[in-house]
């Protein structure tokens, strides 16, 4: 199967929304009037960001959701992806499979694949995904006020345990590992809950290097300082997989873990009915775990208000 | 050096055109009135579109320009783009040179980086760009009518030619190897021709995969047929290079080679003039090499008008 062929049989679908699709040298877009297109780009490299033991639909899934999580973190809704898909060999066994878990998650969100790139190479997935937001509405990490509270979505750290669990390092029960290895491979991106914040949340980002590793992108964007109370966001982790684990790894997978595609935010304290009215709209649990302060710095406390001793790593590509 | 401290230190810039640059979740951009944007995406692998040979600013510099190549095919103006990059190590020694060599072409282009990625992997670079055109202008491969002059821009097959002579399937003499080296590693990308050749030419195209290849994509997007004089293709190659060559060699590297990022257009017979006064405002030589017909399939004549029997191929990264 030669290049063009392959693109036509498993990536090429009526486009609705643009002007032009996959097959001239460039794709067209115009958001509406009043909106800004918000861009990103994210890179997975095989052993890197996945395993060779993925199921490649949800590898397709993955390589989207990933994308379609900064769309969120910034409160944009999704409109058009390009794919820029580099592989050993043009294998139908994978790239079926593979693009069925891609144009899914894409028809959940009418993202439409309006263009890309296919090259032999190593295993690599380069998608730029393309979002709307009202102009001015956009979620920035920039925002965060001394006296906010800050909010974590959904549940963290279970990725990162079946990370452990694929490298040996802890073994688990069937049932935790099936839900974790599912956080880690099918993350939900919050589309939703991002859309619902505009307005509300002050600041947010998505937890992709670990939760206090992000956090610290606000607090720098922001100029401030954070309490965070580490139970309440260990307590955050699915409770299956929490019970397989001591209560050290379950805080150093929810704090430090990575790769959880959560939301990160912070908003007035003034908005908490607002903050849970979004979460219920968006069908979204969010979590109160600690407050933004003037001092800087990132102080951790147990649950007792104690200051907690111990020092967690972002994760770092390059580190 | 770590993934933050990297980004900061060689691809951050002040960002002036686009609402939020490098550093959030998402880039915003928000086209003029009246404009779409024209995206594009390409991916470049090491061994497979560079060799390891390669200084890095040229990297850079050709990394930037294929993708502002496919702007130029649609007559779109450059505004942004994205960078992600996977690389074996933070090697600042590589990469000094290489944001050196992209980001000298993007001030050329005004086109700023405003997000992407950088992870651990094989050498491997995504690019999306961004630019604008005004809505409805953008020029397509589906435009191209029977009766139509047929243009190459500039000069074809010295990027073939100098991977050949790095395969060592020729040798060359050093200023034909430095000439064909400089054009396969820093391709100009014809963005000025591009914006002038709006309203003139009838469809572009980029050479990338040879330029028969590259013509088959206008002449199944506009379901016509061709016929292409190869001795006046033939004989654009630069002339240091070609005196190295036989005509065999000449023809399938000029028809076929690739690499070359030369637009390739169609227009009205009536446009002569059009096209020519284009060519002097962009500063870009184009080149009349044959027409557009009716009746479907490519014919190539020779300078006598006879048919040729030879065929040639066109690259395929999985054929």
């Amino acid at each position: 199967m030669g290049e063009f062929d392959l693109i036509d049989k498993y990536f090429k679908r009526p486009v609705t929304r643009n002007a032009l699709g996959i097959g001239d040298d460039c794709a067209l877009l115009a958001p509406a009037a009043g909106m800004q297109l918000a861009v990103s780009s994210d890179m997975l490299v095989e052993g890197r960001h996945f395993l060779s033991t993925v199921e490649p639909s949800r590898l397709g899934h993955k390589a989207l959701a990933v994308n379609l999580s900064d769309l969120a973190a910034c409160g944009a809704r999704p409109l058009a992806f390009t794919l820029a898909l580099s592989m050993p060999q043009a294998d139908e066994a994978w790239l079926e499979p593979f693009s069925r878990g891609l144009l899914a998650l894409a028809d959940e969100y009418a993202c439409e694949l309006v263009g890309g790139d296919t090259t032999r190479g190593p295993l690599t997935i380069c998608i730029t995904v393309f979002g709307e937001v009202p102009t001015g509405q956009a979620l920035l990490r920039s925002g965060a006020r001394a006296g906010d509270d800050i909010y974590a979505s959904g549940t963290l750290g279970e990725a990162r345990l079946a990370l452990e669990a694929f490298r040996g390092s802890v073994s688990l029960p069937v049932e935790a590992f099936q839900r974790a290895r599912a956080r880690m491979e099918e993350p939900a991106p919050r589309v939703a809950l991002g859309e619902a914040l505009r307005g509300v949340a002050t600041a947010a980002i998505d937890v992709s290097d670990g939760l206090l590793g992000d956090l610290g992108h606000i607090l720098r964007g922001s100029g401030v300082g954070a309490r965070i109370d580490t139970a309440t966001a260990a307590g955050l982790m699915d409770p299956v997989c929490a019970a397989a684990l001591d209560e050290d790894r379950r805080l150093e997978y929810a704090l430090a873990g990575g790769d959880d595609y959560e939301l990160l935010f912070t908003a007035p304290a003034s908005s908490r009915g607002a903050v849970q009215e979004a979460a219920r709209q968006a069908g979204t649990p969010v979590t109160r775990i600690g407050s933004i302060e003037a001092a800087a710095g990132l102080r951790l406390v147990d649950a007792a208000g104690q200051p907690l001793q111990r020092r967690y790593g972002s994760f770092d590509h390059f580190a």
